[in-house]
């Protein structure tokens, strides 16, 4: 067991985990759901929503927006990112490799990391294990992620072994850097990232590769990049078991409510997401029977709150026919409030996630609550 | 006397007044600034920011807005405009009159109110004494105003002594629906509007008739509309004098905080502006020396707050670096914490008024005040 991650229980019929992870900003109960943070700021939320009235008990912020704007040495001299955004709780910051690709223009991939242009003005911008591990000190990153090659979906074989073979490459000599300039010793983490796309002997081989560095933690990386369900949860059961059992392990990007049951029975831990957030701002919002549009004509004259008896903020003081009011109206307000229920509706999930856990229920409760969601979503 | 207003105190050295009204849903300490809800929302901000944060004691809700969408029958339905809301305390609607000139297609003034199209869905409405007290009996209204008529400036003198008459003669019918209805008897207010445009004898003569109509306060209508600022003094000038003395005084849609520094010696007690949170949405922010934008790049890595030593959440939490950084990367959040500094600004500003008020050196205070903000404003 290391000493920044208990695992607390291991669930009978699944390969579901009841975790704890130290940080130097407090302690993350899993599994659990980080809120996304990409520009320094949860869409529409003040830090004080955010603990109070969403419940997070970390979030993400992303390095490819920071470095490009504000830049991470502004960051680091008003005191790191958690005093510049005011948050004082836990922060994971993803590398920036991923956007550099999906964001930028003109992305070029070398044996030494990623050349693009900034999608903002053009600029010239690199990013190698330096310059992510040394942007992510900047910022103060509780969790730092490794830069990685994430294949695309579908890829050939053997492009899929150069991209394990780069991204080992990377993970080692980041590894080095947070070594040598003290970031691990400091306590901060950094977590490795396993790839392998489809092939089940890369994914293992990567996860293989990776756990050998021994980092204190582990994301399962390209999963939810256009395939399928069923492939992502493949994928994820190709990788899990030969990561180590003491160590966190997190999905990116995922996911919808059922997706995250279904990943934490496989033996995930962490999960983030723009889902909750980007949907509220359309008007839509999560309850037990489904995601639903708060703009449906039939919530015109409904005094009910968007899920009766969930102790969130907006739940607790205003009305369907009030938030579709906001809506139409085009009110900002409106995505504010619909933001701070769809969060917590998350946090929730994973807070009743880690109860049936304790309970020892989890997966029966698990397939009701996916059948329940499932049977009435629009 | 009147019961519900008690005049505290009065400037020996101008016509500045402290005073204290009581409504249904609690006290306002005058003068005061109200925040405006427009569309059953302050924008940006929630009711318990409004409260908290910002120190508001009332709010304005837009009767024009509120009975086009959602409809006062919906709001009433719900419990009333304070329960729609989430808004526990005070809140004064104005009469729809105003902006049906202002913002509807079509409007047509006949003798027995406005008609005109919705700007919304072009759907014809009217408004007339008894469709304004109708809806704002719906909203719930703790103070109501009457429909008035508000002459363009400048306008010829035939044409304001008619707007008189009319506005005279819609005051007493709103009063006397007020009174048919119980809404005045179960403890809500109505305020008449004086008219007169830039007409002393106009002025002096719509007060006069409006004040033998005993209405629990007064706003000192058709100022700030067009007109230079000196005229506007020169109006309030002309009316406040013939108005109750033991009634509250209101100029509507005001201003800039020397605007209201300078309506106060004149003798006025309440306000209402759009200014603070709209401009907040193009990044300007209020300080002693006066507006400043946070926009300009001399703030980009200033890590003091908006207003040092200023005891709101914002400047409590956040530098101008990082509010600049919200606003470059056109983040909600950056409307929302300088919408709410800018209330509080103004909140803030009317508290330092009663405090000098109370220990008497109100002028002096006030144009020392005046002076330092206006040296540097932008
Ligand atoms: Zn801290
Ligand atoms: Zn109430």
């Amino acid at each position: 067991m290391s000493e920044h991650f208990e695992l607390l229980l291991k669930d009978p019929q699944s390969s579901a985990r009841r975790g704890r992870l130290k940080t130097l900003h407090g302690v993350i109960e899993t599994p659990i759901f980080m809120p996304v943070g990409t520009q320094a700021t949860v869409k529409g939320l003040t830090p004080a929503q955010i603990k109070e009235d969403v419940g997070a008990q970390i979030i993400l912020g992303n390095t490819y927006h920071l470095n490009l704007r504000p830049g991470s040495e502004l960051i680091r001299d008003a005191g790191g990112l958690h005093k510049f955004m005011g948050w004082d709780g836990p922060i994971l910051t993803d590398s920036g490799g991923f956007q550099a690709f999906s964001l930028a223009k003109l992305s070029k991939l070398t044996e030494d990391g990623v050349a693009f242009q900034s999608h903002l003005d053009g600029s010239k911008v690199f990013l190698g294990p330096k310059e992510v591990m040394g942007i992510q000190a900047n910022l103060g990153s509780d969790i730092a992620m490794v830069i990685d090659e994430c294949p695309p979906y579908p890829c050939s074989k053997d492009a899929c072994e150069k991209a394990i073979e780069r991204t080992t490459r990377w993970a080692k000599a980041c590894k080095q850097i947070a070594t040598d300039n003290g970031f691990l010793e400091s306590g901060h983490h950094v977590f490795g990232i396993a790839q392998g796309s489809e092939y089940e002997d890369m994914r293992r081989r990567s996860a293989e590769e990776l756990s050998e560095l021994d980092f204190p933690g582990y994301a399962i990386g390209g999963v939810s990049v256009g395939e399928p369900e069923p492939e992502m949860l493949k994928q994820v059961r190709a990788t899990a078991p030969f990561l180590p059992e003491d160590k966190p392990r997190y999905t990116m990007g995922l996911g919808t409510p059922p997706q995250m049951l279904k990943m934490i029975a496989a033996g995930v831990d962490m999960f983030d997401c723009v889902l909750p957030s980007r949907v509220a701002r359309n008007g839509a919002f999560f309850t037990p029977d489904g995601m639903k549009n708060i703009r449906n004509s039939r919530f015109t004259t409904d005094l009910n709150p968007l899920v009766e008896g969930m102790d969130n903020y907006t739940c607790r003081n205003f009305t369907r026919a009030y938030l579709r009011h906001l809506t139409m109206a085009k009110e900002m307000l409106s995505c504010t409030l619909l933001t701070l229920h769809n969060l917590h509706f998350y946090l929730d999930l994973m807070q009743q996630v880690r109860t049936h856990l304790e309970t020892g229920d989890f997966s029966s409760w698990s397939s009701e609550w996916i059948a329940r969601y499932e049977a009435d979503g629009e």
